[in-house]
């Protein structure tokens, strides 16, 4: 994997760059939607590329349990299982562990949990973590982490951060001693709840580790955004120039057009998917709720300035009706319009600061969409 | 509506046609997928023309009762409100009035029912229902018909038949007086149950009353197979030759055959695309149940001769996966491959109509089709 940065915004700390990996190029500031099991859920791959999706997440705690990455590798790898030609970043199942699962069992060795779906019980440690990314053939592989919720205490907060270093550490020398060495990315990711110390400590501990890329998570957690967005300023000083930063979880398109604006290059969120799903698309006007029963007979598209197929072909009466009927067609028309405005937001940023107009963009942009409270 | 009969098999019943609706041409025997809601579920209408759908039934109850007709009338049709520009064959709401609604008083007059969506009280008339469908704008008109289930006794097949031809009556003169004079068509519906004296007399009595095409009506409710083919036999003896012959609710593949060599033009179903949702596809080998464990690995296409985007994309094991972990995206690649079979098989008996070896065709089709049960 190569990291390009392209151009430095001059009035903030955003950036435009292209990530290399061995499936293409990804222009950043990308978002990468969330294909839990192996799925964009209700899309295609050939949707997912049509809309401009490069890279998607896909959770290695889910495809872990079900079907198995033993089974995914037998069958050529997860891009083939899933026919996703682009790349592919999996998380390590750390959050998923955390937030899905009984019975969890933190040890220095690793964590013991059960599974969500049959009670079974199942050891990650950081190495299987590592395992598992390889069987899926992932492009990007995340380092497992241990996550804490909000509010924290600060031992509490302590022990995860140290606990995530030392399997940060592991995750690298597993990483080094696979055979054959991986051509792939392997991403470090900075704990430390919302302690500035624990966090600077946290990211030069890593950074001294020398991964590709490093990710802020444990943030998103239920913390005010005004720590969100503290953390996040704090741990990317902390972080080298030229790797790729990752936010975990963000999110909403004020809070990633605060944090491109703070330096961060890549985001992911299942929340325009899941909402979408709801029947709430987003529109450069704000939110729409579109089962909302002022829509019933709206001839005009979900969004006015979109060029998604949803969008060029039906109105918000119809998509409407779906909704109201409980067809899944509904679900998957609203998904690839949200994802494809998620998109055309990301192009217009990326554009914004190769152009040195960034500030206006986001100003202009934000401006419309809290215009109106659809 | 035109109706041009190409070429009649010598050794069968069958025949190779084509109706031409404002819509555009519709090349007979035809299969009619069934947009309940209007829409195919799970399917785009881009998907359905793609995979050769050329006209689509919908249910002329479901949108009465949701989002309504004079909603549907206020933005422009049926055809606009789902973006399907193909034809659009609507029935009268008979049978959903019968198999679905509670409480259904039938009188002379019309019929009164509860919604099954939310218990309120409706009626409807041979008048109201010529009126909804034109409200609707479909290309093919069905008249309203009174159904009975299987088995019935002979004086309540009786009435039920004198009730319908009463209402064909009713929906001719309806449509008789429509201003502007509708361009489209409308089909007239033999039931009779399985009394072969109703059938015939039910049959003379439509054609002297002189519909743009006729339906064999009451059949698939739970009667032997010998018994739809033989009361299907008798009802096309008395239409004539140069109308378009329509078997509702067939079928199976081998039913859809079968109907076939007797000289039935058009078929519908929600068989396909039901299973298809349940994880049971239609293959040229058979029916391929894709949930089985035996599939689990399997990297083979759901069927090695289909050239759908499910089958040029995907393999079993991955469809499967979708099933199993109760994605979305399994159901829609299910339907689009169980419909691009039925499409590719409703073409493939056509052209060997056309060429004179309908007969080889059919016993082609079924020997492979029967000789593997997957």
């Amino acid at each position: 994997m190569e990291f390009l940065l392209k151009k430095r915004d001059e009035s903030s700390g955003a950036r435009a760059g292209v990530i290399k990996t061995g499936r293409g190029e990804i222009e950043t500031p990308v978002f990468m939607p969330v294909g839990t099991q192996a799925t964009v859920k209700t899309l295609s791959p050939k949707e997912l590329d049509e809309i401009g999706a490069r890279i998607v997440l896909a959770n290695t705690y889910h495809l872990y349990l079900r079907p198995g990455h033993a089974l995914i590798r037998e069958l050529g790898g997860l891009h083939k299982f899933m026919s996703w030609p682009g790349s592919i970043l999996t998380d390590s199942g750390g959050f998923q562990v955390f937030s899905l699962s009984d019975l969890r069992v933190v040890r220095r060795e690793g964590v013991v949990f059960r599974s969500h779906l049959d009670g079974s019980e199942h050891f990650i440690s950081p190495e299987i973590a590592v395992e598992i990314q390889r069987a899926l053939d992932s492009d990007i592989v995340m380092t497992l982490d241990q996550c804490v919720g909000y509010p924290v205490d600060l031992p509490l907060a302590r022990d995860a951060m140290e606990n995530t270093l030392d399997w940060a550490a592991r995750s690298k020398t597993a990483w080094a001693g696979l055979a054959p060495p991986p051509s792939r990315a392997l991403f470090g990711i900075v704990q430390g709840s919302t302690y500035e110390q624990l966090r600077r400590h946290c990211a030069k501990a890593l950074v001294q580790m020398d991964f590709d890329g490093y990710a802020v998570g444990g943030l998103s957690v239920g913390e005010p955004k005004s720590a969100t967005s503290e953390m996040t300023a704090i741990t990317l000083e902390e972080l080298p120039e030229q790797k790729p930063r990752y936010l975990m979880g963000v999110g909403f398109p004020e809070d990633i057009i605060q944090a491109v604006s703070q330096g961060v290059d890549m985001f992911d969120c299942v929340m325009p998917t899941r909402n979408a799903r709801n029947g709430t698309v987003f529109t450069s006007m704000g939110k729409l709720v579109v089962r909302n029963v002022e829509y019933a007979r709206d001839l005009r598209p979900l969004d006015e300035e979109c060029d998604c197929y949803t969008c060029k072909t039906f109105s918000r009466a119809y998509v409407r009706h779906l909704f109201q009927a409980g067809e899944l067609l509904g679900p998957r028309l609203a998904t690839l319009h949200s994802l494809r405005f998620f998109f055309r937001m990301m192009g217009g940023m990326r554009k914004s600061i190769l152009d040195g107009r960034f500030s206006n963009w986001s100003r202009e942009f934000l401006e419309k969409y809290e215009s109106s409270r659809q």
